[in-house]
């Protein structure tokens, strides 16, 4: 990965050509070898000129989440230091937990272009189309009780947020308990999955779905009318690394916040930026519907519906559209 | 399995010779069949005595936890009734765990003669010395936010009390949270390790070492002055077949208890038999040593320590010996 990065870096750098003879003195490899990575570098989406006597130039980059270009977007010091990227999965949160299994540290990222068995919570599953969007899961290792870890998924989608926020400049909106929508659709949404005993989080693993550069065309009948992406909304098509890289960051930042406030902060951070307090919200808990006015949610990240003057607690649900 | 069942119930249910004509009629196999299978319970340990023109005559049994040893004194509904047992492994939770992401159903029970790497709570290790002792795993699988888990570890705990006073008439004690006593040493520790969403458990394995036939001469240095077994408080040798079945039908009975109460029906039963209210308990904290009176445990499983006239809650720690 070192001299891919390193080329992409002196391609990037000129705005000409650049000689096979030149990168190879830079890497300390053969020109033979150069023109290995040039042609890797093609498999991976680049369009890179070359000209017999002058060299190689770079005239497009895939705009897909590839380690060393979500690398040049990243400020962590440690959510994505690791970025373990695949053309096809079951599901990142799966492979994310073995590979948490077999110890591999806090701050790994799995990512990959599409999902065979993409999951969202309750086992439901996440469309999870090739090459437009961002499936992505962050192994963490908080050092708290089972009975801490709700907040965790307020950490993912306030970082989406975020995100969208900056690069898109439209105003997403947060849904209890794990989503994020844009004009009342789903434009992502987040599974949080524990290994714990009983009185300690061994690793968490943080799912992100997040749809980017989705179409209306890639939607199957079933989730067109609750569905959409950054891309449908405001239809410019965005560069996945960078997207990936600006989520990373305030990944991070939200869940130093957790560690250093608590889970009550991340709580209190997402109900304002939710605001869902005094509406008028229905939810479905296991099948029965409950329709109140939301007080908030509590410390621990449950939903407070008040119904017919009494608040009811609800930990596992869904609000409905 | 159902074929060597079926051999043993004969031989047991004759105190004389079988001959090999009547067990292959019995069977549907013919008469080499049925040698190989006796052969291949003799790897197992059993003793079986074989006269020429009379057959077979069992003499001794292993007493190990053999499957189709462990399925005559069941009588659960889904407890143990698929058991996988092993030679050696690398830990029974640790197998069980990968069985359940597997999607292996609940009471599915894993069994092994030997751990390599057995383990308690907090990545310590479990003493597992071969043939003696009984490790075992069960997969559960209750419809239960992670928050409510901890009561979990206590239905290992009053399984293991409640056999061992059934099998030994000699009274255990139970330790904060996970342990089970013999005269001050641990005879029993159980391991809760749980997969979840943030609001929804998928599955937790049980895990249970409890020290049966270990001698003396088989324990280590470092844990001489700490734990002991059965036999070394009786100087009787057990069944183990018989003690993981009487282990599981108490297990389920506790388990039902769990489903249908609540967890805090299970604190309560736990308080009642560890008898620790009012008693002087150190606790080892992450490393700070709390000292108090114990005001008994909550209805979620925490420890509750007057030190100083204030009640403290503790989740994560140690009773000291």
């Amino acid at each position: 990965m070192d001299n891919i990065k390193k080329i992409i870096e002196i391609l990037n750098s000129h705005k000409d050509y650049v000689s096979g003879d030149h990168i190879s003195e830079i890497l300390g490899v053969s020109r033979t070898a150069v023109w290995k990575y040039i042609k890797s570098l093609e498999k991976y989406g680049y369009r890179i000129k070359t000209l017999k006597g002058k060299g190689y130039m770079l005239e497009k980059t895939p705009g897909a989440p590839l380690p060393w270009e979500i690398d040049r977007f990243l400020n962590t010091k440690t959510m994505g230091r690791e970025i373990i990227y695949k053309k096809t999965i079951d599901s990142t949160n799966s492979f994310a937990f073995k590979l948490a299994l077999s110890g591999k540290p806090e701050g790994t990222c799995v990512i990959a272009e599409a999902q065979n068995e993409g999951r969202g919570r309750m086992q439901r599953t996440w469309f999870s189309p090739e090459g437009k969007n961002l499936y992505l899961s962050l192994i963490l290792r908080p050092y708290i009780e089972p009975a801490r870890i709700y907040p965790v998924t307020f950490i993912s989608c306030l970082a989406v947020y975020d995100t969208i926020k900056v690069a898109s400049e439209i105003a997403p909106a947060l849904k209890w308990p794990n989503d994020v929508l844009l004009n009342n659709k789903k434009v992502c949404g987040t599974l949080i999955e524990i290994s714990a005993e009983s009185d300690m989080v061994n690793f968490v693993i943080a799912g992100i779905g997040l749809n980017i550069n989705m179409e209306e065309k890639d939607l199957t009948e079933d989730i067109r009318y609750k569905a959409t992406s950054l891309y449908m909304e405001t239809k410019k098509v965005y560069d996945r690394a960078f997207i990936c890289g600006l989520m990373l960051n305030f990944f991070e930042k939200y869940y130093e916040i957790f560690k250093n406030a608590g889970g009550s902060e991340i709580c209190r951070l997402w109900e304002e930026k939710a605001r869902i307090k005094g509406k008028f919200i229905e939810v479905n808990q296991m099948g029965e519907i409950l329709r109140g006015i939301s007080v908030g949610i509590d410390a621990t990240g449950a939903l407070l519906l008040n119904i017919d003057g009494k608040t009811k607690r609800i930990i596992a649900g869904d609000t409905m559209f």
